[in-house]
C-alpha cells in the first residue's frame, strides 16, 4: 500500500460489528488510523467515537446532521466517505440494504474493501463482484464464515473444489416443526454461541443467514451453488472448510468472536498479535460435532438457494421479504413457522429481472416488503 | 523446474510408501516420469516395477546387483541417483537411517526432496535443514501430520504460534501402566486407522513416534519445542494444526490415507484430482474428540522431546535405541513397557557430540544400538 498506517473507514461504527472494529483498531496501535465514521441512531456513542478517533470525515445516518463534539470533520454522505483517495481500506458494517450504496461506491473506487454486510453481497452480488473486479477492488469478507474459506484458500493455487459452511444450527436445531410453531421471540433471540444483533440471531434460528451466506460465498469466491455445503457443527469452533480435488480439506477454527474476522480483513495479509483476542485452549475442547442440515424443519435454508439459483432480482426479494417477516415475527404478529412461509409466497409472486442495476435491486427490496406486509395482513383478517 | 513432466526418484520404492508413491504417479499420467528407482529385499517387486516404469537408474540395496528385467538401466548408488542432475524431485521413502545419506546427497544437489524418512531430520535436522538452505534445496514433508502442518503454512507470511501435531494415540491410549506392561506384539501391530510398517506402528502405540515428528516439526519449519504441542485425536482424521499469533488456528483434514501426502509432495503447488483417493464424508462424522497426551502412561513422548532439546548426537542415539528395543519387543524378548526404560536408559549413558557431522551421527546410532542390547541382555541374566 505504501502506508504505514493504513487508512480506514467504518461504516455503521455504532452497530456490533463497528464496535468491535473501532476496538480491534483500538487495540493494534500504529496500525491503522481512522479517518472516516459513519453512524446510526446511537448518536451518544457516535460523539464518542468522534472525540476518541477523530476522524476527517462523518457521516451520520439519523439525523444527516453532525452529532455534537468539538472534534474537527467534514460532513460527507457514506458514500463520499466510502470513495475518498485518502481513505485506503473501508469496512461496511451498515445493516441492511443501506450497506448496497457504501460497498458499491466503495468497489468502484479500487478500495479494500472489509464487508460485513450481507445484503451487499446477497442482493447485488453481481453487480459488486463484476464492478470490484473493473476496477481493481478487493472485496475482504468479515463474516466469520467467509473469512474462514478466506484464510483457508490463502496461498492455494487451484479453486476449491467444495466450500462447506458451518453453522451452529441455532437454538432449536432438534425442534420438530410442530414445537417451532411455539418457538417465542424471548427463546429465538438466546443464540447458543454468538452474541449478535436481533435480525441475525433470528435468522441464525431459522437458518436463513446460512442461506445469505451460500449466496454470498457463491459471489465471493465464485463456487456453483451444488458445490457449496452447509454443515452443522453446534460448538462454532470450526468456522468453515474447503475441500480440494486431491480431497485435501482446509478448516479455520477459533472461538466465536467477531474481533478475530474483524482484524484479519484490517490486517490482511499480516497476523498481527492481539492479546485482547481469545486462544483456543485443547485441553477445554473434548469433541467437536457435525450433523447435515434439516431442510424441512429449516425450509429458509432451501428458500435462500433456490432465490440465489434464480438470480436476478430474486435475492433482493428473498432479503427485503425476511426482513418484514422477522420484523413481524419479534413484534408477536406471526409464527416462527411463519417467517419462511411469507418468504416463500412473496417469492413465488415475484416478477424478476435479470442483471438488474442498483435501483432495480432496491425497487425489488421495496416490493417484497409490501408484499410481506400484505401477505400478513391477509391472513390475519 | 522448466518441465511439464516432472522426473522423480523413489528411494525405497518396494516400501509401503514407495509403493503408494507409485501408486500416485500410476495415477496421474502424464505429470510425473520415473527416471530412478531404489529398492530394498523385495527383489521381485522390485524387477517389477522396472518392468513397468522403465527408469534410467537403478539401485537394489539387497544385492547391490541389477535384478533381472528386460529393462535397460544403469546401476546407481542411491547417492548418486539422489543427485543426479536428470531428477528434478527426489521421493525418500528409504526407511531407518538408510534415508540419511541420500536425503543428504538429494539436499546438497538442490533438489526437491519428498521425505518420508523420518530418520533424516530427526538424526540429522540440524546438518540437512542447513545444507538445504545452503544448497536451495525445498524439503516436502510426507508424514500426514507435517504435511498438514504445510499446507496450512501455504500462502501464511506470519509465522505460526503454535504446531499442534495430532496423534491417534495409538491402541493402548486410556491403558495404565500395569495393563501396558502386558501388552503383546500382536496387539501393539493392530493400529485403529492407519496402515503401516511394523516399526511405525510400535512407535505409535508407545507415542515414540510422535516425540519424532516433533522433532522433525522442529527441524521443518524452524519452531522451538515449546511451541509444538502434541493432541490426542483418535479418529486422525485431522492431521494436524497451526495457530498464528492472531488466534486463528487453521487444521487440514482428510480421510487417513498416505497417498494424499504424498501427492501434494509430487504435485505441490498445484493440487490434481485423483478418482483414487478418498474424500472425507461429512454424513459419517458425527464427532472428532481431542484430549491431551498421557505423558506418564507414554513416556517415549516425553524421552524423545528431551532428546531433541539437548540436540547433538541425542536424537541419533534416540532413533539407534528404539529401533533395537523395538525389534527387541515385536521378537517377544521385552515387555512394551521396557522400550522406554531402555531408550532412556541408554540416552543417560550417551555421550553427545554437539553439531555433529554424518559419521558422528552414524556412530551415535551404532553406540545406541548395542548400548540397548547390552542393556537388555543385562536385565535377562
Amino acid at each position: 500500500m505504501g502506508y504505514i498506517v493504513k487508512r480506514v473507514a467504518v461504516l455503521g461504527a455504532t452497530g456490533s460489528i463497528g464496535r468491535q472494529t473501532l476496538e480491534v483498531i483500538d487495540a493494534l496501535p500504529g496500525h491503522f488510523s481512522v479517518i472516516g465514521l459513519a453512524g446510526g441512531r446511537n448518536t451518544a456513542l457516535l460523539a464518542e467515537q468522534i472525540e476518541k478517533f477523530q476522524p476527517r470525515f462523518v457521516f451520520h445516518q439519523e439525523t444527516k446532521t453532525p452529532p455534537p463534539t468539538t472534534a474537527e470533520y467534514e460532513f460527507l454522505s457514506m458514500e463520499d466517505i466510502a470513495r475518498h483517495p485518502e481513505i485506503d481500506l473501508v469496512v461496511v458494517a451498515t445493516s441492511g440494504k443501506w450497506g448496497l450504496r457504501p460497498t458499491l461506491a466503495a468497489v468502484q473506487a479500487g478500495k479494500q474493501v472489509a464487508l460485513a454486510n450481507k445484503e451487499s453481497l446477497v442482493m447485488a452480488g453481481e453487480l459488486i463482484t463484476q464492478e470490484a473486479k473493473r476496477n481493481g477492488a478487493q472485496i475482504r469478507p468479515v463474516d466469520s464464515e467467509h473469512s474462514a474459506i478466506w484464510q483457508c484458500l490463502e496461498g492455494e493455487s487451484s479453486k476449491p473444489s467444495k466450500i462447506i459452511l458451518t453453522a451452529s444450527g441455532g437454538p432449536f436445531r432438534h425442534y420438530s416443526l410442530a414445537e417451532l410453531a411455539k418457538v417465542t421471540p424471548e427463546q429465538a433471540l438466546q443464540h447458543p454461541s454468538w452474541r449478535m444483533g436481533n435480525k441475525v440471531t433470528i435468522d441464525s434460528a431459522t437458518l436463513m443467514n446460512k442461506g445469505l451466506e451460500v449466496i454470498e460465498a457463491r459471489w465471493l469466491f465464485d463456487m456453483h451453488f451444488d458445490n457449496i455445503k452447509v454443515l452443522i457443527h453446534p460448538q462454532s469452533i470450526v468456522h468453515s472448510m474447503v475441500e480440494f480435488a486431491d480431497g485435501s480439506v482446509k478448516a479455520q477454527l477459533g472461538k466465536p468472536d467477531m474481533r478475530l474476522p474483524i482484524q484479519y480483513a484490517l490486517s490482511y495479509p499480516e497476523r498481527l498479535a492481539n492479546p485482547h483476542l481469545p486462544q483456543l485452549d485443547w485441553a477445554d475442547i473434548k469433541e467437536l460435532n457435525f450433523e447435515p442440515p434439516d431442510f424441512d424443519s429449516f425450509p429458509c435454508l432451501k428458500i435462500a438457494i433456490e432465490a440465489g439459483k434464480k438470480r436476478g432480482t430474486y435475492p433482493a426479494a428473498l432479503c427485503g421479504a425476511d426482513e418484514i417477516a422477522v420484523q413481524q415475527f419479534l413484534a408477536g404478529k406471526i409464527k416462527f413457522t411463519a417467517i419462511p412461509e411469507l418468504v416463500e409466497r412473496t417469492l413465488d409472486e415475484h416478477k424478476a429481472i435479470s442483471h438488474p442495476d442498483l435501483e432495480e435491486i432496491m425497487a425489488a427490496d421495496d416490493w417484497a416488503r409490501e408484499k410481506v406486509m400484505q401477505l400478513a395482513a391477509g391472513d390475519k383478517s
